[in-house]
Parts: C-alpha cells; structure tokens; sequence
C-alpha cells in the first residue's frame, strides 16, 4: 500500500463509522418518547406534581390510547430526570476538569520545557544520526496541545456516551412493551451508536493531529510521535477522574438506595418510593457509560500512540515509510469496517426468540468479531508492511517479518477473546463458579463473602496466562513493538466491546424506568433479564479493560525506558526493586481511598434516605414523592471531593519517583504498579460481578437449586444482597480504576521521561 | 574476635537460651493443674460421663476447697482434651509429612545428581579460582541432609510449640482467679518458653550441622554452604504444611463454631454447648502455634542460609575467615541474650496493675529489645568482622566496611519494629482506624467489610515503604548480602516476637477453658483483657513475619540469581516480564485455593454442628454433652486433605517454571510473587485483625461510642460478627501462609539453582 492510500483509507473507514453510528442513532430515534406533563397526574399521589422540565411538544401526545400516554409521560419525565442530574454531574465534572488540565498543561510545558533550558534551539536527533531535529521547547508545546486534544476527545467521548444512554434507556423499555426481540435490538443499537462513534471519533481526531503536526515538523517524526505521546496523556487523565469520580457515584447511590431500601425497609430495586432511585440510574451512566467510554478511549489511544512512538525510532521512521508507520492506525481503521459488519448479526441477521438467546448473541458478537478481525489483520499487515524490517529494540535493532507482526497482533485479539470468555465464566450464573457462591448464602453472608473473595482470586489465573502468553509471544517476535500491537490487535474490535458494555447500563436503566414508571411484571421480566446479559457481558468489558491496559502499561513502560535512555532494567538494581515493592503497592493504596469513598458517601446516602423515609410522612405508602434531588446532590458532591485525592495519587506518584529517585525507580514502580494492578482489578471485577449475578440467581429462581435458597426476602438472598453491595465498590470503582492507574502512571511517565532523565534522581544525586 | 571465639560463642548462646527456657517451664509447671476425674460429675448434667481420658495422680487433688478442685479438674479435663485433639492432628500431619519429605528428599536428589551425570569426580570451584571442590553427587547428598534435618528441626519446632501451648493454657485459667497479672506472666512465661526453645535450639542445630559437614567439605566452603541451603528449604516446607494445614483446621473450626454458635443460636463464643469449640481450641494451637513456629523457624533458617551462601563466596568465604563468616550465627546469638534481658522486664521487672498495662508491657518488650539489640549488633559486628572486606555483587565484588554492616542489620531490625508499630495502629482498637469499621456497622455488614477491606488496603503503605527502604539501604550497602542480614536483624529479636506470639493463642485458649468450666464472669473478664492484648500482638507478629519474609526472599532470590550464573534480572526481558506476570498471580491462586478450602470445610462444621444441635436433645439446655470428637475429626480430615494442592501449587510452580522456562523466567516468577504476595498477605492479615478488634471493641463496650454500637446482639454487632468471619480465613490461613509462600519458592529455586542452570528452559531450547 502507498502513503497515500494508507493516508486515504483511515479517514474513509473513520467517516463509515460515523456515519453508521448516526444512522444507528436515527433508527432509535423513532420510537418516540414524550407526553404532556399534565397527563401524568394519575390521581395515585406518586405523580403528584412536576420535580423535572421536559421538553414537549403538542404533536408527540398525540399517539396510542390514554394508557399508553400516561405510560410513555411517566417514562419520559423519568428518562428527562435521569438525563439532567447525568449532565449536571458531568458538568460540575467537567469545571473541576478543567482548572486541573490546565494546571497539569502548564507543568506539561515546564517540565518538558526545562529539558534544554528552553532553548528554541534545533537539537541533534537522537535516533536518526547526523540530523538536526525540533527544540525540546517545541516538543513541549506540542505535547501541551497534544494532551489537552486528548483530554478534549475524552472529555467529548464521555459526555456523548451519557446523551446516547439516557435517550435509549426509555425507549428500550417501551419497546420491551412489545417483545423482548425489540427491546434487545433498541438497547444494542444504542449501544453502537456510542461504540461506533467513540472509535471512529478517536482515531479521526489522532489522524488528522498527526497531519497537523507534520506540517510543522515536516521531516522530524522523532519529535513528531513523542510529542503526539501527550494524546494519550490527555485521554487518560480525563478516563482516570471519570473513572473514578462517576465511580464514586453510582456506587454510593446504589449502596445507599440498596442498604436502605432492599435491606432496611424491604422495597424493590428501583422502587420510586426509594429516594436514591434517581441517583442509582444516573450514576450507570455517569460511571459505567461516561467512565468506561473514556477509559477504553485513553487505552486505544495511549496504545496507538505507544505503537506509533516505537515506530517512529524503528526503520519505518527513519526510512520514512508512512503506511509502515501508520499500520497501528490501519488495524483500527480496518477494526471499525469489521465490528460493522459484526453488528450486523446482532441487529438484524440474528433473532433473538427467547430470554436464553439474548447472552448467546451477546457472546457471539466477541467471537464474530474476532474471527472477522483476524482476517482483517491480515489483509492491513500483508498490505502496509514491508517484507522485512528492523524495529527497535533498547541497545540494538531487532529484524522482523511482516508475518510476525500479523502473529502479535492476533494473539493480543484472541487474548482478549480468553480473557472475556473466562471472565463470563466466572461471573455468569449459568455456570458452576457463581452458582457455588450462590449455594454458600445458605450459611450466611460471611461465607458468601469468602466464597466470592475466592472465587475473584481464581479467576486472575487464567487472564494472567494469557497475558504472559502474548506478552512473550509479541515479545519475542518484535519487540516492545510487537507488545504495543498486540494492545491494539485486543482493542481493534473496540467498537463491538464499547456497544456490549453500553448496552448493560442501558438495559440496567430501562428495567429502572420500567419499574418507577409502574409498568407491568412482564416488562419488567424482560427488562431484567436485558440487565442480567448486561451484567455479564459488563464484566467481559472489564477483562478487556483490564487484559488491554496492562498490555498497553507494558507497551508504554517500554516506550519509556527507551525514551529514557536506560538499556536495562535490572531486578537487582536496588532502586528497582525499591520501586517494584512500592509500585505494586499503589493499587492498594489506590483502592483503600476509593473503596473508603464509596463507604463514607453511602452512609451519608443511607442517612438522607432514612431520614426521609422517617420524616416524610406518607412516602412509604406511595403517596407522597421523595426528595430526589437532595440525594443526586449527596452523590455529586461526595464523588467530586473524593475524586481529587485518589487522582492526585495516581498523577503524582510517577513525576515524585522520577524527580527525586530517578529513571530506575521509576520503571520499577511502574512494573510493580502493574503486575500488582492487574491481579487486583481482575480479582475485584469478577468477585464484584459474581456476587450481583449470584444474588440475581436467586431472585431469578430459574432452577431448583435456585428455588432452594430463594425466594427474594429469604436468610439466602439477604445474605446474597449483603455480599452484592460489598462487590459494588469493587466491580465499578476500584477494579476498574486500576486499570487507568496503570496505564496513566505509565504514559505520564513517557511524556516525561526526556525530563527524568535529564533532571531527575535528585536523592541519588 | 578469632574463629574459636566465634565457635564457642554460639553454642554457648544457645544452650544459655535454652536453659532459660527450661526454667521458664519450671516455673509454669508449679501451677498445679488436675483432679480427680469422679469430682466433675456435679449434677448439672453437663458433665455427665468422660469423654477423654487424662493422666491423674492421687496427691494432685488434695489442694483447696472442694469448688477449687472442681473447677481445677474441669480445666484439667478440657486442657487434656485440647492436648489430645492438637497431638492427634500434628501426629497425623506428620505421617502426610513424612510421605511429602522423603519423595521430596528423593526428587532433591536426584536433581541435584543429575547436575554432572552423578558422577563422584571433584570439579573445578566456581568463585575460587584454581582449586577443587566436591562432586555436585556430594552436594546433593548433603543438601538432602540438611533438607531432611530443617525438616525435623522444624517438624520438632511446632510439636514444642503445641506442647507448651497445651501445658499453659489451663494454668493461665487458674492463675486469672488471683488476677489479671500471675496469670499474664504465666503466659508469658509459657510463650517464652516456646519462644527461647525455638530460637536456640534453630542456632544450635544449624551450628552442629555446619561443624559436621564441615568434617567432609573441609576447605570447600562453597559446597558446604551450598548445602547448607537445603536446611532453609526443609524447614519452609514444613511451615508451609503446617501453617495451611493449621490455618484450614484452625479457621473451619472457629468459622463453624461461629457461624452456629454466636450467629444462629446466640450463645457465647467457648459455649461448653458448643459442638465445635474444643475443635476451635485445638485449632489455636495447631495453626497459630504450630504453624507460627514453623514459619519463624523457617524464616530464620533461610535468612541464616541465603547470608551464609553469599558470605562464603565472597572474600570472607575465600579467605577462609571463620568469625567473619559466621557473622549471621553471632548476631543470632546475640540476639538470644538480648531476648532473654528482654524477657525479664515483662515478668519482673515491669508491673501489671490493671488491663491497660498488659499491652504497654507487650509493645514495650520489642521496643527494649530493638533498643537493646542495636547494642548488641554493634558489638558483634566490630567484634567479628574485618574494617574492610568485599562482598560478592554478582558480575562484579563490592568493597564494604564493617559499620555499613552494623548498618544493615540495623536497619532490619528497626523497619520489623516499625511494621509492628503500624500493624498495631492498624488492627488495635485503641485507635480510630479500628473504632471507624466498628462505626461502619451501624450500617451493616456490607459497608463493614468494605471499610474492613479498604483498612488492609491502606496498611500496606507504611510497611512497603519500610521495606523499600531497607532493601534500598542495604542492598546498596552490602548488596545481596546486606538485604540477607537486613532480614536477619528483623529476625534477631525472634525469641521476643515468638513469646509474644505464644503468648496470643494461650490467653485465647485460657479465656476458652474459663468459659467451658464454669468459672466466674470475673475471670472471664480478665481472661478477654490477655486475649485482646494477645489479638493485636498476633497482628504485630505477622507483620514481622511477612516482612522479614519479603527481606529473607529478596536475599534467596540474590543467592538463587548468583548460583545459577545468571548476571542481571532485565525486566524488559520477555521471559522476565511474563514470569512476573504470572509470579504475581500465584498468591492469589493460593489464597483461592485456602481460602475456599476454609470457606468448605466450615460448611461442612456447620452442617455437624446443626444437626448436634437438632439432634441430640437437651443440648441446648446444657443437659447433655455435645460430641466434641466429630467436629476435631471434621476439622482433621478437611485440614489434611486441602493442604496438598496448595503445597503442591507452591513446591511445584518454581520446579515447572525453572525446568521448562529457564532461570530468567524463574526470576521474573519469584519477584512477581514477592511483590504481589506481600501487598496480599499484610492486607489479609491487618483486615482480619481489624475485623476482630472491631468486634471486641463493641462487644467490650468501653466507651460511649462503644456502648452506642453494642450490645452483644444489636443489630451492629451481628454485622461485625459476620465481618470477623470473612476475616478468619483471612488473617489466620492465607494471609500468614503466603509468607511461607514466597520464602519457600525463592529458597527452593535456590536449591535447584544448579539443576536449572544446567537443564533448565526446556520449551526455549
């Protein structure tokens, strides 16, 4: 392929994306959701009078019988309340956001800056021998805007995912009116919108960055890839206080309404007399949509830019080879083509007929998608590549065969496709794992919690072989080159894995709504086995996260050490393994501060919701409505104070190692960071996402094993809620945040690098 | 000091030491503890008929009124059936052991025979040059030795340690009728005894054995420390054994007891009712007794071997300087002195008054040993070591004085204290770490265990910063020999910690039997106050014990990495970095699989328990007997038969990975487990420990804060019941075992170094 026609392809299939997405976006558009306010005045009490706006207009009440009218206004007033604490959130978010980018832009600049003492003057490459390339000053500024474009994308992939699931949500569940075939194609389409979108959106946005910056430094594309490296930094930083203020959130929401509401007073999940109802919904889509849209944003982009770094200083750069150096780029172009088509299957060739079918098809699309993709890979590697190359490798050249490359990008691939199917494995009820938690409730919810805690700790043994599998197998073949394309090769089906993940918040809303909106059992089976799908391919999402993020971390460590300057990092080095015992300590510091701020908002949120079941007479009944708002301000503002320490922990531990303990402690506390990091989130996901899916059994009762321990309201399944709430904060706030830890503090680590090695170490010094 | 000096010296230590501990035991032994067995039957039916035989002399029963000697008998009873219960499971371990140790011994052998093809012939010394050493088939018969000796020393250790614990804890009963301090000192003087008996009779056994190796090696230093390696191993694997097996029995028992007892029926914790409570007791002493000696022998031992590896191939080693090279047993045997001064402020010189005081005795016996041996170190190191000398540092020798060693053990000895004070911080109830997951259970269980688990998280920090730093400093000092007498100096105070840790166990035991004969609340109450102080002070030891494992296996490691020829550890190294990958998950597949064991043999105690409780009539009523016997057998057979895989996972993984994937991926391996093992095992224990003093501190009601949570049986008390349950597993079984996890795999590559060396990484080749 030509430089040209690499330069043609990425745009196109960046644009079909996006333009399918819309397309997926006017599908779900037309089933409509609004009312008059004023019919909702049923005479029950509960809708006594207007808590949220909502737009209206006269032509959209005009449809289905008065039932029906007064059903769609229920679930449009809920939708529109669910949707307007989700932007306010994401807002007030979004201000703290921004002082604090803006903050770290300027350190950005400095740091980098200082490395020649700002001198505007060109310096001699480091790699390409006997050239002059850009100032360190200039690579400064453009690690600056580099960063705050991907803070921007981040930013913008967060909020977009929040606005697709909070107008699908009601719309799934008027269609699971209708059937469950519907609902399902209502809520996996949403989910593509944001799936699709997010993809093309991030590799458009790098593309024509890229283009950008080579205008200015033409020739120098050492200086170009490193300071695109700041992309990368930007997407993180913003996944990493998403991840974990939207963590914070829906978790001290769910906790409270559940501890309260389920455990205390004995109310359905989701009931509207619980006054944390609406906080618990829009906290799925400010954690597990906004949170997790951005997250696997900053892995994409921190991998392609690891890939595209490490091409940079191999034979590709300095041979300017343009389709060579663009094949990171080419794999997600041909990533997007192919999850097209896999959706296809979901949405249209694949009919869902019963309950059962929905996680089959859900399943399948992980496979579909990967056996397409390993095709694809072929088709870009034998296209873009030379036959033969040389590829950095520390001290010396490593040469490599494009087949090599198309072995390190399918292993990355069908890692993940292990990782997922051993992840559903361990937290999906249809298999012996959970339903052995589920059995330990019948002693109670102390050895419920030892079986979960267990059952987490087994299943990193699968994940942690695969990843060691391709870590040496990419490895082997083509260097730290080969580990950063075997990322991307996990991540090339991101839009498949973006729509599942998406459509399990979406579903867990529509059975919210279904349920506040009074709609009948039926919807309300449907609605919920939607959820429990959902609730199994969120944790196949999370495996991904976590299998891609250390991946990418080792890609990125890489990228560093070579950007540092240091040949080798030796274990026995002591500074190393001073770091390396540190490291693998700051998951756990890491976690204890956001599992305590999920316990300490939830008990703020459980007294607001006592509170007002005692003082607020008639709520109990039905007859009067609950405050709401007050509690979605508890949330808010919990998650936002506690956001900023654990963030200034992950943001701060690598420039102190750096500055006052050098390169090696650095690559120490980084390796530890993440080898420790993987196996805690892995364990904490799963445990979390086993003891939801056993409490579900349960009240499922779908079995005779089942039916024994049940039903809801029985010793087993108190015992079963207990353990679900201990999972919340571990499934959707630590585990997943570690995942961001680790590849931040690594890609932080790779834009400063030029910074440490010149100033840093200032202990030993 | 002159080498005979050093040679009359040690053994003069330890003999010294274990005179001490005999008279310590002379002492105990003056409280009279028997009666005749005709005197129990009292007519409340509760003592209806002998359930255990018991050694009674007439004389014996002449003393006091005749309530005294029925409640003497009573304790006498119940002390012989926990002796009987705790020989019966060692003795049966032991024949599983034995099994274990002489196919293990087989495997060494050949091994290490294999190494040159068995052949007899002498070959060329590896560090000195020009000269002949002894046959790798003479090494592999003697490590074979040394192995099976460690073994039997360590086997030796905690059949001591049980019989002590057994002899004291009816007399610490006894002495709490006159008050709360005749019967802290004889528990302390009972912990003692196990404490200096350990030690000394560890120092001594290894002093003989280099003495008559030394018989055949003569000049050949490198293999006679080769060899001697294999003592380190013998005793790991025991601990190993002994600590999972211990813990699985330990925790089913106490969870079962738990679970049925307090939870279900509402009666006290040692209820005589109680089906499983002779079981619990047994548990105390052969997991936390038994097992704990195991594990600081072990420690010991390995610390002592990897310094005595290094130090005989550096210049000490080739210059044939004796004192010099003994240098670890010196600071060992001043270290027994140290103690035993230690030890005398705690029974004489410092007075118990009221409870308060018994804790501040307790920490304050490590401060004044740590201040006291800090001393001591200076003496024997200016006394036994040259100015200047040279360590081996790998590629390359490394020129080191004196006082940097004084350095080194220093720092060790004063990082143990500061992990024991943290550990303290953490799990006491006395401060507002502990006091805050109490509050945490107004809410319930769920909020309780995840501000349970954020604690343990958080206690990681300090000690990994602790360690970090003495790794750093001594490593940097004296290299790989600095970090092994690091771990030495934290061990040198092992008489003091193990007493401490003695002490433990007894007062729970003692509390038990008050509570199962009958005694008043008076002695209950003072019974509780040692077992509070003893609950924080078992959190204090493991916090020595796993950071003075994290040390012990950094310096094995160094030896493993100097014996098999290899210079550098690179982390970028693919092999490296994938066994560090899956070296961090093995604690995690361990402590699923312990964990799991507990959480199953507990089921299976609940069930027994039950159907007792259902079955057999008026036992509720305490008119008629529980069977004890069935639940000791549950307890038995669970703990034997879950002990294997989880050895086996431990003494096969460093095998596999060093035959198939080489020395580097064995590396990689063991730091992996290092650094993951010991974020696991200090977050499990101090999680545990918390969850247990949280109880305590509700249930003891001390303050107002207190009162406001209690009392036993309000609702905040039930969740922290069930917390202390998920902590069981916890702190007392896969937490403490993971220790002897990574001391074991680092100690056993170290063993095998020479066979990987030359036969290793068969998938590589």
């Amino acid at each position: 392929m030509s430089g040209a026609g690499a330069e043609a392809v990425i745009p196109l299939a960046a644009v079909v994306g996006i333009l399918y997405a819309l397309w997926q976006w006017f599908v779900v558009s037309r089933v409509k959701v609004s009312g008059y306010y004023q019919s909702l005045d049923t005479g029950n009490g509960y809708h006594g009078g207007p808590v949220f706006e909502m737009d209206r207009t006269e032509e959209d009440a005009g449809e289905g019988t008065p039932d029906e009218r007064i059903i769609m206004a229920k679930c449009a007033e809920i939708q529109h309340a669910i949707s307007v604490g989700a932007k306010s959130f994401l807002f007030t978010q979004y201000k703290y956001l921004s002082i604090f980018m803006t903050f770290f832009a300027i350190v950005i600049f400095l740091f980098l800056g200082s490395v020649n003492s700002f001198s505007t003057k060109e310096q001699p490459c480091t790699y390409t021998q006997n050239q002059n390339c850009k100032s360190a000053l200039a690579n400064a500024f453009f690690t600056t805007i580099a960063f705050l474009l991907g803070a921007f994308t981040s930013v913008f992939s967060g909020y977009l995912g929040m606005k697709v699931a909070t107008y699908a949500n009601a719309r799934t569940t008027l269609e699971a009116q209708k059937g469950i075939a519907p609902a399902f194609k209502i809520a996996y389409r949403s989910g593509a919108v944001m799936g699709f979108l997010l993809a093309s959106s991030g590799l458009l946005v790098l593309y024509i960055s890229i283009n950008l910056f080579k205008v200015y430094y033409g020739d120098d594309w050492e200086g170009l890839f490193e300071s695109i490296t700041g992309y990368g930094l930007g997407g993180s930083s913003v996944a990493l206080f998403g991840r974990v203020g939207g963590g914070i959130y829906t978790k001290a929401a769910d906790v409270g309404a559940d501890l309260v509401g389920k455990v205390e007073n004995n109310i359905p999940e989701d009931d509207p007399r619980n006054p944390a109802v609406i906080a618990d919904n829009v906290g799925d889509n400010v954690g597990d949509i906004a949170g997790m849209g951005s997250d696997l944003f900053g892995s994409y982009a921190e991998s392609t830019c690891a890939a595209l770094y490490v091409a940079s200083i191999s034979s590709f750069g300095i041979n300017h080879n343009l389709s060579a150096v663009l094949y990171p780029l080419l794999i997600s172009a041909m990533g997007i083509i192919v999850c097209l088509f896999t959706t296809l299957f979901a949405t249209d060739l694949l009919k869902i007929k019963a309950i059962p079918d929905i996680s089959s098809v859900l399943k399948r699309q992980l496979l579909i998608s990967t056996v397409l993709m390993t095709a694809g890979i072929a088709v870009v590697t034998f296209a873009a590549l030379p036959k033969n190359f040389t590829i950095f490798n520390f001290t010396n050249d490593k040469h490599v065969k494009n087949w090599h490359l198309f072995l390190c990008v399918s292993i990355g691939l069908w890692a993940g496709l292990v990782i997922g199917y051993t992840t559903e494995f361990y937290t999906s009820n249809a298999y012996s794992p959970v339903r052995d938690v589920a059995d330990s409730c019948r002693t109670g919810a102390a050895t419920n919690v030892i079986f979960g805690l267990a059952l987490g700790y087994k299943s990193t043994i699968i994940p942690s072989f695969a990843m060691a599998a391709s870590i040496y197998t990419s490895f082997r073949l083509a260097s730290i080159y080969g580990v950063a394309m075997a990322a991307l090769g996990m991540l090339s089906t991101v839009a498949t894995g973006l729509s599942i993940d998406a459509y399990g918040p979406i579903s867990d809303n529509a059975g919210g709504i279904a349920e506040m909106a009074g709609m009948t059992h039926e919807v309300r089976r449907r609605t919920d086995a939607l959820d429990a799908a959902g609730n199994t391919t969120a944790a196949i999402g999370k495996g991904f996260a976590i299998g891609s993020a250390a991946l990418v971390s080792l890609a990125l460590f890489g990228a560093y050490v070579s950007r540092s300057g240091i040949g080798s990092i030796d274990i026995l080095d002591p500074r190393v393994f001073a770091g390396l015992m540190v490291g693998s300590m700051l998951p756990y510091w890491f976690s204890a501060m956001t599992m305590k701020s999920v316990g300490t908002a939830a008990l703020k949120m459980v007294e607001e919701v006592r509170r007002q079941f005692n003082n607020i007479p008639g709520l109990m009944e039905g007859r009067t409505k609950p405050d709401y708002a007050s509690c979605v301000r508890i949330s808010t503002n919990a998650s936002l104070q506690k956001m900023v320490p654990a963030g200034f922990l992950v943001m701060v531990s690598p420039l102190v190692a750096g500055t006052f303990f050098g390169v090696e402690a650095l690559a120490g506390l980084l390796a530890g960071a993440l080898v420790s990091g993987v196996q805690v989130a892995i364990s904490a996901s799963n445990s979390g996402g086993a003891w939801d899916n056993a409490k579900k059994y349960i009240e499922a009762g779908a079995s005779d094993h089942a039916k024994s321990l049940g039903p809801k309201g029985s010793d087993a399944h108190k015992a079963a809620v207990i353990s679900d709430t201990v999972g919340d904060p571990l499934k959707d706030t630590s585990g997943p945040s570690i995942n961001i830890l680790i590849k931040l503090m690594a890609v932080e680590s790779l834009v400063f690098a030029p910074f440490f090695a010149e100033h840093g170490g200032l202990v030993f010094k």
